[in-house]
């Protein structure tokens, strides 16, 4: 399926806002040039002669956008999971990110990561990778590969980090630029990130370097923030000029609507209003904010604020590499959230999941994660027939269905990113 | 497989203790007429003629006990949550329910549940069934089919809900005499079980039969306990002579060393000794729990004083069946509960998820759960091989990663009940 002209017929569904799904039984979906042009509920004349990818009694919805990530990691998903993240970091993460100087071996990783990736429910995604990079580069070949669209970082780190893995401040920003020459504009669909790890990585000084690295070849920046409270306390002894951790980044000129920020678990009020102001995104990531007993961000409170948030799976913090679980994840970790801690802010709705992982994250990537007219056409065509009931569902109600059980029976049948499909072999 | 006496070669591991795991690379399992022999390293020579299962380079574990689910909501499994408990039951559950008293609907649902449950990596559960008697036999018809060890319960329900579902108090206790009457002895491996659906559901005069029909008939005693704040207020004012919710149970004999109470998430330090001084099981149900906004259950305390404790996924309130998930959603919520609500009690790790979810539960049906000589031989092979990275791992390191992936790339390959072969078509 090379064309990017054709109609897609299913079960269609997509987020309309945070609350609202429209749903179309045996509906269209075209698509024109790798975007949409609408669902219909009838095919209009004018589409009549494209192709029809006949998808009948499926599910058709829009591909799902993971905006955090860490790609070598990956090699040790579900492991280690018994630490809070500064201690995990130096015990598990730091030891295994290590490897990557070794090219042979990161190719190896790679391969196994791109591959799952390019399999499962995610179109896009904002990737970390390590300090490395020739290793760097490797993954963003291997990811230009899977038909994904993907932001990629080399990870800049001068402080605080094993011997093996830090760099002098010079080094660090010597290697992004000659990295960013080599990148920028090579490929089709992966495109370099400016990733400083975070603040307790990265001095003052290599901050300023990538502020004017991100200015001057005008990118994107993905970074972390108020995951756990000792890495707050810790930011506040490393940077005791700035306002708050958030202030530490903005203070380099790296917040803006062009960066994403994973956790903001811990967020202050002033915290809040400098992501709220600059536009700058939070990547929500409930499994790893329980697995490494980090808490739960008030995701509620960023969507009344109108802020940009979407969903990460943050592996390796999070084992999962699924979307669906991710969304899963985020309802029920607002359900206890608002148990345990705060009962003014409702609990998410799957309605209001299912908008995270595809507008809200997807809105990153451009016009993106919707099927009205003029976005870019990523979907996910999904058998559910494996989830077994007696029961008549809904349309919507299969979808609903699906997020919670989509690795009990629920299959990924095609996978389509700006119109043009992805293979699941 | 129908022989019940061989010899397993694998990758094994089961608990020795909830800290404790016993990991035998290329180690063999040897099963006598249905039991264990115990964990070799080397063949015994009084071995060597008995046939041999090879599953090198497989993890075999015991097979999962899950104290807690309902038959009769696996129809609608992720569907619907979008409640608080006494609300989710109303709006989605009696509803459901209700449908049970047509055997044909009841047949086609219990042929999904069953057929599923078989396949999973459950081998024993604790199951609820509705108030009806002949799809509750129908039931376990199906269930003794699929070689798992059930406990099965009709419900009942006199009091606070719908017309059509609510019983007579009279009626409620002649249909479970009646009920008894067909089925004790009836089946091999599935069993009655007493079964008030809650204190709420059933008046006191109803408990008292219930407590001399659990006494006349030597049974084992399945309910709900302290599941959400509103249900225990709402208790307190039905039983305003109980001095805690347990008690509302005990006063008519139904706690003991074979009651199973699932939840237990709000119960007092008076209702928590009660539950110690019983001996009674407590069913944790951390995704059940997460997704009816109920809270988290203060499992690490139970442990600690030496409660009786497994884990349930309360299918419905759970959506997943799946034990492995069951294990890692206990883990996450224990760290949940440490960073938001105490953190004097430490969060559980993925080995005593393993024990809980094996030895914890198991030992409600006897001496199961583990594979130390003479417990009953429950085992599942694990094929972990599609679980890729680049890594060497432990035999610990692999099985540690299957429980959180294991919907992820992990299948079950074979299934042993009791040394008897469950056909996972």
């Amino acid at each position: 399926m090379g064309a990017e002209s054709f109609v897609l017929r299913g079960d269609i569904c997509y987020s309309l806002s945070p609350r609202e799904v429209r749903c179309v039984e045996g509906g269209y979906l075209v698509c024109v040039d790798g975007r949409s042009a609408g669902v219909f509920e009838e095919l209009p004349e004018r589409y009549a002669a494209s192709p029809l990818v006949d998808c009948t009694g499926r599910l058709v919805i829009p591909g799902l956008c993971d905006i955090h990530l860490h790609a070598p990691q990956y090699a040790f998903r579900g492991l280690g999971m018994d630490l809070e993240l500064l201690d995990w970091l130096n015990t598990h993460t730091f030891p295994e990110e290590t490897r990557y100087a070794d090219l042979d071996y990161a190719a190896r990783a790679y391969d196994v990561f791109a591959g799952d990736l390019r399999r499962c429910a995610t179109t896009r995604a904002v990737v970390f990778g390590t300090v490395h990079v020739p290793a760097t580069e490797l993954l963003m070949e291997r990811l230009e590969a899977t038909g994904l669209v993907t932001y990629v970082g080399k990870v800049n780190m001068d402080r605080n980090a094993p011997e093996r893995l830090v760099e002098t401040s010079a080094r660090s920003a010597e290697a992004t630029r000659r990295w960013l020459e080599d990148v920028c504009g090579r490929f089709e669909r992966t495109h370099p990130i400016i990733t400083p790890r975070f603040t307790p990585s990265v001095t003052d000084g290599l901050m300023a370097e990538l502020g004017a690295l991100r200015e001057k070849y005008d990118l994107p920046v993905q970074s972390h923030l108020s995951e756990n409270p000792s890495e707050v306390s810790w930011v506040k002894e490393l940077c005791p000029w700035s306002s708050c951790y958030a202030d530490a980044y903005d203070h380099f000129g790296l917040l803006g609507e062009k960066t994403v920020m994973a956790h903001c678990v811990h967020s202050t009020d002033e915290e809040v209003e400098l992501l709220r102001r600059t536009g700058t995104y939070v990547a929500h990531c409930p499994q790893s904010n329980a697995q490494l007993a980090s808490g739960i961000a008030p995701v509620r409170r960023y969507l009344d604020l109108g802020m940009s948030v979407g969903l990460g799976t943050d592996v390796a913090g999070g084992a999962s590499l699924s979307m669906f679980r991710c969304m899963a994840d985020a309802v029920a970790a607002s359900k206890l959230r608002w148990r345990l801690v705060d009962q003014s802010l409702a609990p998410l709705t799957t309605q209001e999941a299912l908008w995270l992982a595809t507008v809200g994250g997807g809105s990153f990537f451009g016009r993106v994660g919707s099927f009205a007219e003029g976005y870019e056409l990523d979907a996910l065509v999904l058998n559910d027939s494996g989830i077994r009931t007696p029961r008549k569902l809904t349309v919507w109600e299969r979808l609903e269905r699906f997020v919670y059980l989509a690795e009990e029976g629920g299959r990924i049948e095609r996978k389509f990113v700006a119109g043009r499909e992805v293979s699941l072999d």
